[in-house]
Formats: C-alpha cells, structure tokens, sequence
C-alpha cells in the first residue's frame, strides 16, 4: 500500500499553489533574489517519520523561525527565571512602539520580536547556538555566507535596537558582536525537513525524534511553545491562534513552522510573504491542515470510552471473593475522575480488588498518581488490592518480566502481576 | 471508598488560602463591601461529575466572566465573521492605549476588554443574555439589584466607551441601553460551581455536561477559548499562558474560570483582587492544580502505546489466508499515521487483511478518515479487508447490534463485524 | 485719501481665493450644506479700528474658536492653578491617544481638544459663556439652532469624552448636560469681523478695543494666547508656529482667528477644510499676512534709535550747572539699559541732572521701574535730578496740569516738571 | 553712578540660590563630578552690553544646548525645506515614543529630541560645528575631553537611534561616527557669559552683538526661536511656554538659555536638574526675570502714544498752504494703521502735506510699506507730499546729509528734507 499521506500533502500544496499574491523580503537584497515560486511542505511526528513534498530540498535561511529555538536554548542553559527578567512573554503590537520594549526597564515585550531575539541571543554563544541548532535538526546546520554578509550590511535596526538594550542595561555583551551573532544565527541554511523535525523535537519534549537526543529539557518545550502560541506570527498573533490554533513562528526568507505538543511538527516554505511579513501560501496551507486534521489546540474530541470497561466478580480463589475492574484507554485526569466516581457510588463489597490495565494505552502522570491513591485508600478501607499490568504502564519495575510491589505511598504496598 | 478529589481540592484551598494580599474592587461601592476572606472553589468535567469546596454556594456577581460567554452567544447568533467586523482578537497592553480600539476604524481589540464586551453584548439582547447564561449554568441564573444599581452609577468609564463605538459605527443602540444591558449582563448571580459548569460547557464543545443541552455550536467554543487564551487574563495574557497554560477569565468581584478543551472547566472565587484585577489566591490556585495535574496546554503528554498492538496471520477460513491487525487506543493522528506507515513498510502478503478495533477506545475525526482511506487503499490494491468494530467505534451503523458494509469513498465498502 | 488696508485686505483674498482644494466639514449635516465658495477676512486694532472684506457679514458657528474664550472666561472665574489642575498646557498629538487625556489622571492635555474644552466649559455656566462670548464680540451673539440640534445629534465622540473625563473626576457635572452646553458654546454664531474684536479683546490684554469693556484680566490674555501659540491649530501646532508664528486657533465651520499681543486681531472665514480640519484659505491668508506685515512673534524688528537722543550742558540757572538728557523712544528694558551704561560709563559730573522725557512715547512697566531705580542712584550719589515729563508718560501724577513730585523709593522724591 | 543692573541679577541668585533640591546628570560620570553648588547667571543685550553674575567663569559643557545653534548651522547651509525633510517642527511627548520619531517615515519630531539633533548633526561638518559655535560665542570654544570621552562611552541610547535613523534612511552618513561628532558637538566648553551672548545672537537676528558677524541669515533665527518656543525644555515645553514665555533650551550639565527677540540673550548655570532634566535653579530664575521685567512674549504692552503727535497748519511758504503732521514714536503697523485712519476721516483740505519723522525712533519694514503707500496716494490725491526725516529713518539715502526724492511706488517721487 502507498501511504495516503504524501498524497494528501501534495493536495494541500496544489490547493494552495495558485495563489501567487504577497512580495519577497525587500529590505534584504540577497533574499529579494530567491526564486518566488518555491513551495514546499514537511511534517515530522514525534516518533520520528517524516513526511516531505515540494521543493522539499531546497535549503533557505531559518531568518526568524531561529527564535524559538535559541529561546529554547536560552532556557535550558539559564533556567526561566533569568530569563524572564531580560525577556518578557506578552504579545506586542508593533505600531505603537518601535521598539517594542516595556517604558521603563527596557526588557522586550517578548522573545519573538527582534528586541528579545537579540537579547536572548546575547545570552547564549554562539557555537551553542550553531550546535544547539544543528542538535534541534538532527543534522550539521551550514551558514549562507551570502545572505549572512548582505543582512548585516542591511542590519542598522537591529543594531539600533541592540544598542537601545544596551543602554537599558539588558544586553551586556557589545552591540555590534550581538547583532552580528544574531544575524549569523539568522543566517543558517535549513530545509522544510529540517524544520519540520526542529518543531518536532519541541512537540516531542525536547528529544528528537529520530536521533533521540535531548536537546532542550521537556519544560523548556512548554514555556517555547506556549509563547509561540501568543506571540509567534508578525502582527496578527490572536488572529492566527484564533483561526489556526497551532504554535507557530514565520520567518522572512519564507518559512513557516507549527508545533502540536505531543503529535507532530510542522513547516512550510513559500517565499512570497504578506503585509504582516508571514508566507501567503505557508499561512494557507496551515488553515488548511489545521481544518483538515483537527489539530486546533482549542479543538474539543469527541467524548471517548469510559475508562472502566467493565467490573467482573472474581471467583473465591487465590484473591479470595472480590472484584476486578478492567480498564482501558488513557488514565488520565478525566478518565481517573471516572473511575473514581465509580469506586466511590459503587464501592466493592467484598475483599479483593483487582485493577487490570491490559486495555490501558496511556498513563498521564496525574492518572498515575490519581490511581495510586485510589489504591491507596481501597487498602486503608480493608480491601487486598491487586493490580494486573502485563506491559508495566505504570512503569513500576526496571525488570520487565518479574511480578512485584508497588509503593503507594504511606507505606502501603500493593501487588502487581504482569499477567491477568 | 471516599473519593479523593475533593480532599485535593479542599488541600489547594489550604494551601493557598493563607495568602491575604490584594484589594477588594473599590471602584463599585457595592462590591467594596464583599467579604474579602471567601474561598471557593469547584470543577466539572465534561461528562457531568462536578466538586465543589469551600464557600462554594455563594453567590456574587459574575462580572467580566460574563465576557466570554456572551461572545459566545454573539457568534452563535451571528456568526464569526459577522462578529470579527465588529471586535477583533488581538491581545491588547491597556497601558498605550486608554479604550483599546484599533486606531482608525474604532474596532475593539478583543471581546474580553470592556470596549470589546459591550460591542459584544450590542449584538445581542438582554433576553438572550439571561436565558443563555442560564442555559451555560444549567440553573436559572438571578440579578444582584444592589450591584447592578452601584454599579450602574459608577459606569461612567463604560458609558464613554459606549458613546465612543457609537461614534465609530461599530455599535449602532442607544449607548445608554448598552451600557446598562452589558451592566446588568454582568451582575448575574453565580456560584462557583455555576461557574464551573458553565466552563465545562465550553470545555465540552457547547454541550452542557449535565444538562445536555446545545448552548452553542462546537465552532464556537473553539473561538471563545482560543481568545480566552491569549486574552483573557487582565494585562498580563502572555504570563498567564505561559505560566498556567488555561483559557481563563477573571472578574472583578474575584471569580476567576479556567476550561480544559475536553476535559473539564474549574472557576475558583477570593474577592482580593492584585494590580491587575485577578483574584489573587483563585491566580495561586490555577497555578498550583496547572503545575500538579498538568493542565498546560502546551504539556507535552508522555509517549502512548503504539496504535497497532500487533498483526496476527489468519487460518484459511472464511476470509482466505491473512493477517489481522489489533490496534488499540486512540485512533487519532498520531496513532493512524504509525499505522499507515506500518502498512506501507511491510505490506500484508495475503489477500485478507483484518483491522480489529475491540480494544480502541476514542476515534478522533481526523482518525477515522484515515483509517478509511487505508482502507480504501488495501482494497485498491487488492485484499479484502474487514473491519472488526463491536462497540461501533467508527459509528458505522444506526443499530448497534447487526454486521454490516462501510462506505470507504469510491464506491468501495467493507464488511464490519461487531464480535472478534 | 482711501485708507490702503481695504484694498491690501481684498487683495490677499484675490490671491489666496483661487484655491478651491479642502472639504466642508462632514461628520455635521448641517456644516456639510454650507456655500464652500464664501470668503471673509477682517482685522481689528487694538484701538478699536476693523476692516473687513469678502463676505465679512455671513455669520457661522464659532466651533472650536469658541475654546480659547471659554478658557479665558473659565480663568477669569477660577484662577490659574484651578483651572490647572483640571486642564493643562501641553501640546498633544492625537495619534497615540484618542481621548488626549493624561494616562493616569485622565486630565485633557490641554483646552484647545474636545477633552480640554469640555473640562473648561463644565467649569463655567452656560450663561458665562453667552455673555462673555457677547462681551468678547461687543454685541449679542445669538445661537444657530439648526446647528446646534444638528451638531448634538453626532455629539457621541463628545459623549464619550464627557462620561471618560466624568469617569477620571475631572468632570463633576451630568456629563450629557456638558455636552449639551459645550454644543451651544459652539453653535453660537459669529461674522469674522465678530471673530477679529473677539481676538483684538485678546491682543488688547482683555479690554474690548470698542466697547472699553474689561471682558477678562489682562494676565488670562497672556495665558490664553500662550495656549494658542502651541495648541492651537489642529496636529500641525510646531509646523504653524515655526511658519506663521501667530497664536491663533481655527474651528471646523471655516474661522480661523488669530492674536497679536498689542497689536490686532485677526479672522478669516473660508469653509473647505485640509486634513487637519484647519481652513485651507485661512491658512494661506494668514501665512500670507505673516509674511508681509511681520506679524511672526519671532521676527527680529530692526534696531531702533537710542533712547538717549543727546545730552546738553545746562546753564547755571534754576537746576545749577549740569546735564540734560533727552530720551526717546520707548522706555523699555533695553533701551533703559543703554541708558544706565550710559550714566554708568560717563557718569554726570555736575549736581542737576535733568531727564528729559518730551520725546518718549511708551513706558513699559520694566523701562518705568529702572528709570526710577537710576533717578534714586543718581540721588543717592549726590545728585539733584528733574524729569521733565510733559506728557506724564510716568504716570506720575492724578492731575494732569500741574508740576510735583514723584516717589522713586527710599523716601527719596524727585521734582517732575510738565514742560520743558 | 553704578549700573543696578547687576545688583539685581545678584539679587535675583540669592534669592533662587537657596533652592538645593534636585540632582546631578547621574548617567554621565563625568558630569555626575559636577560641584553641585555652581550658580551663575548672564544677559547679554542685542546691543552688545553683556552682564554676568555668580560662578560666571566657570566653563561646563554646552550639551543639549547646542541643539538650537547646530540647527542654525545646519537651516544656514541646507535651507528650511531641506531640513525639514529630514526633521520635523512638532513637540513630542516622549512618554509614548522612546525614539520620537514618526511613525512609517522615521523623522524625527523635532531637532531639540536626541534623535532630531543626531540628524541635524548628521547635515553639517565637525568643524562647521566648531567655527559656527565659536562665532556665536564670538571666541574660540574648547573641547572638553573628558566630558567628550565619558559620554561616548555612555552614548549608547544615541548610538541606537543613529542607527535607527540610518535605517529609516535620514542619517546617510556612518552611525557611529555621527554619534562621535555629536557627542563632540555637545562636550564644547562654554561658560554663562559664552551661552548669553550665543543666545544674544539669535535675538539680534543672527548677527553678535559684539563682533558684528552675521553668523546665520536673520530669517534662520526666526524659525530656531519659534521651535525653541514649542520644544525647548525637556518634556514640559507648554507649561514653559505658558508659565516663562521665552524661547529657550536646556541642557544637562545645568546650562540654560533664553532669546528674546530683538532684547536680550539670557543664561543660567546650576547642574542640578528637575525629573525632567531641567536646571532646578536655572528654571526659577528664569521664573522670575520674566515676572520682573515683563519677558513674557504674550505680555500685552500698555498702550503707546499715538503714532501722529499733532496737525499744524502750514503758512503759504514755498510748500503753500497746507498741513503738517508730526510723527513720533514706532512706524509700526499698529501705528501707521493709526496714520491711515486719520488721513482718511480727516483728509487734509490743502494742497500741502508734510510728514515730519524727526520724533521717530523706530520704523518697522512693514510701517515703512505702509508710509511709502500712504504718500503715493496722497500724491494721487494730487497734494503736493514733503517728507521730514532728520536722521534717515527711511533709510532713503546713502549720503546721511543731503536732501533728495524718494521713490513711493507708480513712478511717484516724494521731496525728502533732513531738517524741519
């Protein structure tokens, strides 16, 4: 069989082909030369395939979409409160400040605009930001010398607002080897597959998915995606978080990425950009997929199966007269909420008790501590406890094989068998 | 079994119930005189479960709370388009601009500032407010008289508001009757488990979780909690979404509401108000039930079991030599796509193909669709595929208990079975 | 003889009349139906002398014209720091902040935009601004109903202004009352030659140039005409300071007025407006009385004569041997000056000093208080000194005809002689 | 006798001295070293008299002081329609607007703001800088070097917005090189009496009062004290304008300077500085000089003689019978428009006419205008017009001795007698 999903990313990308309004990036004369009609599409899932149509190949620079990742990188390396107090998380509207900075203390708004960018990129080194980068990718990231050298003779504002940082106290570093490292930063030669598999490692937590290495610790992804949400396209960031509902950053050489925190990275490449500076064709094809697959972070599922599948009466043996209850599916907050409504309506009547996560697919770490304590308090009102967890879901033993106890907290230990 | 959820609630409470920071709204001198030292706090899940804690049944006004759920009643009635041409969705800093409209056209940024709400309450009449906040809450909600009278005669601020949408032709009633329904709008009387649920009901695409009823269409929820998101929280959006990660809205007389897409809406009451204008204590709660229960939207949830629990080869009966394949979990995209692939990498070698869904236990909309275009291709390219759904999780079929054929698209249907 | 200035006046209507560019203002009917093609241009003297030309007797509403008196009338009524503490001076571009209030305080910039003037004109009643608006004129001004209603009907940016401003505690009254009055402020209806006396009364320190009627105290001109310097013309006040340098102010009807301290007040009626609201006429006529009579408050006059027209040896008579000074001129802080150097350089070396004062034809309050201030030196150092004063430029002396003598501080009295 | 002028500058500083409130510039090292205690103040006459009071010896940095004088270089070589292309004329409240410029076109709001004076800069050489400053001052100014050199190495804030400047294409020229010569410009060594004559300067129109040099075209001098008037002192420029009245420019090392047109020149030195970074004790004094001697430019002067001191008929000598009419005082508009009004109610009913100038001690270009047309018509009229002009007020002759006909206009030639 031919996987339908290539097929229907090149659909996506005819559908959104046609549409040949929207201006390269003039103020950068080496990307006001790029060939206008590329386009091309990738998405990477978080267990590692990865999916690439168009002109998947051809490499442009990141430009802006490298601020997310050396936010990232700053993150992990100073932890979030030092950088909060250098860079803030509120959205901006550009029109009524320059500069973007907060009256007063100078700090940028946030990390998505060139002010924070700048200072986010002081805090880090460079080779850091290349490694990191390249780590983000999978792959050794090159620099476009061309572009590198055309956008720093162009680079006066960010030298101005690199200097306005400086005399505010919030870069330290000298103006002009930040702007240069940041426009070197810019600068990197990356593919749709590459950033396809960059935004994956952040909907992935951190790891890549293919190389498995960790790049970033799995909150910086968080804080990184949670300000790409309200601050990552140019201009119209509650519009876009509105009608698209992904994480996203835009870049002016074209690019386009979007996260989905635990599913998939995104990214396009279409060179022609919009009044606001995002790619016409790269915002087109994000609706689209956003409507097509539901991937609206706000998008409500439908209502799945109960977690309890079922009770059964246990016959008198090794567990004496009792019940077992067989769960499936996710044991997570609402699936927990359940199951504990459940025990407490109707609670057991005899002695054992038997859990049985066979069918259980997922264990969120609140269902898992949710669990625990309905344990807990099934021992603490007399019941012989017993939970069966053949493929060891709740990550009880380092040992795969062997049956065992699980601690419940307040000394309570319950068995776990690893066949029903 | 006591269920342990309230006692975690009633923990939270504890826990962040010793800080006695903020100030009492002081600017309606109705509400000045609430008690500051109140607590409360409540959640209701989607499917109907709700805990409530502390002073959970008073009652106070429900305030800017009311804002979203009118810009839900607003585009159920009129439709988003209709209601973007009045208020926009970008988040807004006060601090530059005193009325937050766009310059120019007098478009409100958003409809969770005042200019935006009392746009939004135009659209719509009072009676539809009333009964619609009802249908939310589940109960027939009251007017607080008193507030409504204070705060009627200190609504000067909204009242030039109003005068000045009038004069932009963005609200075309009489300023003074808008001012007056948008105040009366939010003197409703709520408690925190209306609150709770009236969340829920966003939180559960528009379908109140006890109730059953349709306030408002599923698109629409995803409108009102993507704007929540970005702009909810007083003046500090950016921080919210980061640090907390759920649409939320506060109110001045100390509620504050959160809605977890899916899962479940919270609303928390402390009268004690930070510079902002949130609850200090209900912003500590949110915090800490974000931090332990891993509320962010932007958690990335730990790895799930693949989709595909395994492929087994068929005896040469009824369907010929083969392989069944079990999947378990959710089919969503994620899941599927794995599949996909593991169709596409090792295709079935016999004509009969199998896909089992006993033990599936959510199918996600985008999911279905690619499980039916795999099979539409299985049978393209030749196999005679079954499906195996006994609790009719692709919602095959009106009755529930007969076999039957799916239409796959393309003129192509497959057999489904409701036993293994 | 035919005085010249009529024919000046008519031809710089000719020569500014050719330009039909600018449009009636829109937003009010009933200014929207008004002749765009009328033209008027008065002048009147502080001495009381007018001339006007083109159609001097259309009479229009006063509009925004009206806002500089109501200021005087509101300064005269409550004093400076009153007035300041409601209103303030500064000049404010409407771009970044619709209402021009203060952030923080809410207080109006300055009177000279709707937010001031409102402020001002709730300070004062609706009769203060009737009679010293007739008294600013010299006659009854009468009110344009049909304006008026018209006007109140598009009053909702007013509106909105009065409930903000009732909102900060800058306006105490019914903020729909202020409205209404500040609407009948405006609507009054005044001919430009009405509008030339208004600002003479002005220029004139506040005494009508006809009537002789104190309308406010001369150090509120000063104020107001300050205010008007830099506030008074729509977005554009550097641009028209820098370029005609006439305190002056204009309203959306087509008057534009202007002041000049000592001198004569200026209208011009012409209704077609530019982008700022300013009359497009008006303000080339006034640019173009600027230039050729001088009238810029920053031109630099040509040096005048020294006040010290001569010096002679006095016959030993009467006064004893000595020296007689003859002044000239004005009596001001410059020319005083010279003539201190003088007596200071080459000092009298004989007893009688006579200052001459035949020739003098103004004595500013400065030149008056050094000329005394050097007569009580010359006394201290030995020296008899009369002023001869026929015309009793010093004020010296109630009766007109008789000789005395006059107090120059310390208990020292000098003889003034009247005649020479 | 001894001048009582300096006792009352000496006055004037005791009684503002006592003030020791504000603080020294912090963020300049070099001038945060400043003797806080330095007080001096300096006038200096249109007519060259100079005086000069307190510390008036002791040299500081002219800093933003220089702003006006650089423009008038800059106006000098450039013109005002070129300069004005790249800075603008309008106050600008920089609360708003960290760099003050315009939004979409980058100009600066005014050339007395940073970033207007960085353009001026940018428009003129260093040594056109020098030698223009040094023939204002009419001596050689120095360079502080150690001022020059810590400031640039605080200039940061400059450094941004010249390179903000040079991105929105007003500044051409290298960004640090312009800061470099800016900061030059500012650390020039001046003392009180320098800053009073330098002011003095443009009082007089352009040309020193005590050398003679034109140092800029009188009509340069007009347009730098009108954007003086509107923007001179930091972020309080109608307060100023309204409460002193006089052109003026401020700068942090405690310099402060006023130009009254065709009067004086003043300044102050006392470095510390108000929040808004004006001179504390500098401002008081200025305070106060205006109160005292009337400076205020709004001031309405007490009303003069009329211009026409009396008829007299003539006897049937060599001019016939007829009329003569002595002039006095100031051929000024106000004054002639006096002229015309009597000879058009009381036209002369003999054939002679004589206009006797010898009691004029001034004559404006536009009194002068008027005269010329007031006898071109009486001459029209058909009398026969003799001028009387002693001392060549008409300025009518090269030769100061000999009688002669002047040309009124139309061919007329009017006889010119310089006795009576």
């Amino acid at each position: 069989m031919r996987s339908p999903i290539p097929d229907y990313l090149t659909e996506v990308l005819d559908v959104c082909g046609g549409d040949g309004s929207g201006e390269l990036a003039a103020y950068i004369p080496e990307l006001a030369q790029a060939d206008p009609d590329r386009f091309a599409l990738a998405l990477a899932t978080v267990d590692g395939a990865t999916y690439a149509v168009g002109d998947a190949d051809v490499a442009f620079s990141i430009q802006s979409i490298s601020k997310p990742f050396a936010y990232a990188l700053a993150l992990a390396e100073h932890g979030l409160d030092a950088v909060l107090e250098k860079v803030g998380v509120e959205p901006s509207g550009d029109a009524f400040n320059e500069l973007s900075l907060e009256i007063g203390t100078g700090r940028p708004f946030n990390p998505m605009i060139n002010a924070g960018a700048l200072t986010v990129h002081a805090l880090i080194d460079d080779e850091t930001v290349r490694r990191g980068f390249s780590a983000f990718a999978g792959r050794d990231l090159e620099l476009d010398e061309e572009v590198f050298t055309s956008e720093l003779e162009t680079a006066d504002r960010n030298r101005a607002i690199a200097f306005m940082l400086r005399s505010h106290g919030i870069v330290e570093k000298d103006a002009q080897e930040v702007v240069e490292g940041y426009t070197r930063q810019c600068s990197l030669l990356v593919t749709v597959r590459d950033l396809a598999l960059m935004a994956a490692t952040l909907a992935n937590g951190g790891v890549h998915p293919v190389s498995g290495e960790r790049v970033v610790p799995r909150e910086v992804t968080r804080q990184v995606m949670a300000v790409m949400a309200t601050c990552g396209m140019y201009d119209a960031a509650g519009d876009w978080f509105t009608s698209v509902g992904i994480p996203a950053k835009s870049g002016v050489a074209g690019g386009l990425i979007g996260a989905l925190p635990g599913q998939a990275g995104l990214a396009t490449f279409s060179p022609r950009l919009d009044r606001h500076g995002n790619s016409v064709r790269g915002v087109q094809v994000f609706e689209r997929l956003s409507h097509d697959m539901g991937m609206h972070l706000m998008e409500v599922p439908p209502p799945a199966r109960s977690l309890v599948r079922g009770r059964t009466e246990l016959p008198g043996g090794k567990t004496g007269h009792g019940w077992a209850y067989e769960l499936q599916g996710s044991v997570n907050f609402v699936g927990m909420e359940r199951v504990l409504r459940y025990l407490t309506e109707e609670p057991p009547t005899e002695a054992a008790v038997v859990l049985d996560l066979t069918r259980v697919h997922e264990v969120r770490d609140v269902g898992r501590r949710m669990l625990l304590e309905a344990v807990r308090r099934l021992v603490q009102d007399g019941h012989d406890v017993t939970l069966v967890d053949p493929e060891d879901m709740l990550e009880a033993f380092p040992d795969d094989h062997a049956d065992g106890d699980l601690d419940a907290g307040d000394g309570i230990e319950v068995p776990v068998v690893r066949h029903r």
